[in-house]
């Protein structure tokens, strides 16, 4: 199909088409003449892929590293799992204390408290900001977050298809991202409907 | 204490000072000479709220609503989740399609499966983008995410300080949005640990 056709097909403008293209998340279509490409069915769900990465709040550069993990995927599912987390997350070169994240991580469940050091420094920097703010997180609302969190990811990483490298890096890479922007909304919806139940609605 | 004994305690330049001076988002010193002002305690306890709302990825607009709901709160601790909440989503003019959505607050324990209009878009819209991606959630890790959400906003909820008004309002507004970085990194930790018990981590 053409450009056009293809901008039609997925909603999108041709300006941001030929962004994408040029960002190169996008990959060229086939030249049929100097002045046009042709586009096939992979291009539309790619171009979808951005869309939804981009609409979940990941900038073009983690785009970019997201796309290139599924296209160019480790070949251990711990690794891809470390690299759609590493594509997404920002690494700081602040040095954080990690001594009450590694804490909670083995709260968590890992016997030596380590995990990813990006993802360590995330969970150092997020409490961070909590104390910074004057705030406190009681530890029985801290023990429902680590219980829920474990339970979630059981059940995650229990439905990593194994049959294909591709249907692995594509649940992981996107069950990682794109899940979130829904776990937040769902929280803040529990949050209302245990509000009403305490306090009532009037 | 001057501005520059301000910036100091509060590890943060003049020039962001100023800045949130003139966004509104901390109030003006008390003058004391034609060029210099006092700030007390409270502006540096602002100060490092102001900090950790931004650091969050809350915007200067959004933390200005969230600053106006802890100065002017809501008599009711319901409202008063609704104020926090609609202060840091995008409200957006899309019609979106909230069938499912619904569904999903009736699972979460909402007998008429409503909650804010704001929440329930927001849940639609991230179903829509996992949908647009090509990406699907089982349902047995569908039913996990509910668990999760529910056990995390009772526990939440119930901590709800009821003595002051101030107390409840820092506690509903800080709590939703402090910790969603920290719930976030939490779940990526706990991924990487059931990874590496399913699969090894070489």
């Amino acid at each position: 199909m053409r450009i056009s056709e293809l901008a039609a097909e997925a909603d999108v403008s041709i300006a941001t088409i030929k962004f994408y293209l040029r960002e190169g998340l996008l990959p060229e279509g086939e030249r049929s003449s100097a002045t046009q490409a042709t586009y096939r069915a992979d291009h539309l769900e790619r171009l979808r892929l951005i869309r939804a990465l981009i609409g979940s709040g990941v900038s073009i550069s983690q785009a970019r590293s997201v796309l290139d993990a599924i296209d160019r995927p480790p070949t251990n599912a711990y690794d891809l799992l470390g690299t759609a987390h590493a594509a997404t997350m920002t690494r700081t070169a602040d040095a954080v204390d990690t001594t009450e994240a590694e804490k909670l991580v083995r709260r968590l469940g890992s016997a030596d408290g380590r995990c990813d050091d990006v993802v360590l420094g995330a969970i150092a920097r997020a409490l961070g900001q909590i104390e910074e703010a004057g705030f406190q997180v009681a530890d029985d609302v801290m023990t429902a977050y680590l219980d829920a969190m474990r339970r979630i990811a059981r059940a995650e990483i229990a439905g990593v298809p194994t049959d294909s490298t591709e249907a692995a890096v594509k649940y992981v890479v996107l069950g990682t991202i794109l899940v979130e922007p829904l776990l937040l909304a769902l929280r803040r919806a529990a949050e209302q409907i245990a509000a009403a139940e305490r306090f009532g609605t009037h």
